[in-house]
């Protein structure tokens, strides 16, 4: 069995995290995407436990004193946060978990966890980011430019990653990501069994 | 371009470090494989520059005295080591340069090389890599007692590499060394100037 991995993606709006997260599921059977709590209303299109695991802030409180979110941050008024059991179970089973956060929280995550892997997508060039996110169309220019700043805000963070994985097609940027899983999954330290077996061999 | 990068490849005689680093070659044209010094003659079938770089004992010597080795043992009379002119110039071109060394020369490296990477090649099982040393035919006994007694000498210092790579055959086990490399050049450590790139972007 490979060494279950707690993997962390941050990177900028619009720079394609979502797509290539999914790309990879369908890639490998042992990739899973980590469902965050949240006291926010669900919209029409969201679906309980697929999209978030939707909670009251009373219920939200309790998973916190409880100890049962790994990181939470409120945001407008809202929580969002990561459910302890998902991850730790799934890890257990040798799985790979993959947490799609921000920059605070996944610093926060590598404290809790520092065996993790943290990694930060990138567009090919900043100036990509900008037309792909007044390509979506969805967004007015005083959106956009916040999400410009926020972008450079965090650049300013990219050398706290273990790796950077460039979208430049989807698909490319998916096989760069299984490729790092299955790279950390040859690690010496994830593999304590197999050494100690090789270490122990008698006559 | 890619970074360069010094992979140290270790492993038990037998287990296929020759073999798979070959196969590594044909998949990409920026692995290179660094040719050793040597003060031994060259057997019949050893060709200058390809097996080894064949040196007289004064010269090995002068090449020691001038810093112009990145390491190098004396073993059964004769001098082996790894000519540092090859592995920095390469390395400057953003090639992976490959040493097959044993443990000892492997932890000189690192210390002189902490950037560099350490990877053990592993056979599924100790008693897989019995039956392939028996399966060579090219060996006595006595021979064959004493490499797998190396083995086990040489096991005790797996947890000092950073990869494992299990070769189950040759051109899996090609492929996961390929893959260690491609993301390894992916570490945020290894890519200086992007990141400048991204955190200095102006309006």
């Amino acid at each position: 069995m490979k060494p279950g991995l707690l993997v962390v993606v941050s990177g900028p709006a619009g720079v394609g995290k979502g797509s290539i997260v999914q790309k990879m599921m369908t890639l490998s059977d042992c990739v899973m995407l980590s469902v965050s709590a949240t006291s926010r209303a669900p919209r029409p299109n969201e679906n309980e436990g697929k999209s978030y695991f939707f909670k009251t802030r009373e219920q939200f409180e309790d998973m916190i004193k409880n100890n049962q979110l790994i990181e939470w941050v409120e945001y407008c008024g809202n929580y969002y946060g990561t459910p302890r059991d998902f991850v730790e179970s799934e890890i257990a089973k040798g799985h790979v978990v993959i947490l799609e956060i921000e920059v605070e929280g996944a610093l926060n995550v590598r404290k809790l966890f520092p065996e993790c892997i943290l990694c930060f997508i990138l567009p090919p060039t900043y100036e990509e980011l900008e037309q792909r996110l007044r390509g979506r169309g969805t967004e007015d220019e005083q959106s956009i430019q916040r999400r410009l700043r926020r972008a450079k805000d965090e650049f300013q963070y990219i050398d706290r990653y273990d790796y950077i994985i460039l979208n430049d097609t989807v698909d490319a940027a998916a096989q760069r990501f299984m490729n790092i899983i299955e790279s950390e999954q040859m690690r010496t330290c994830r593999n304590p069994e197999i050494i100690e077996t090789f270490k122990n061999i008698k006559e």
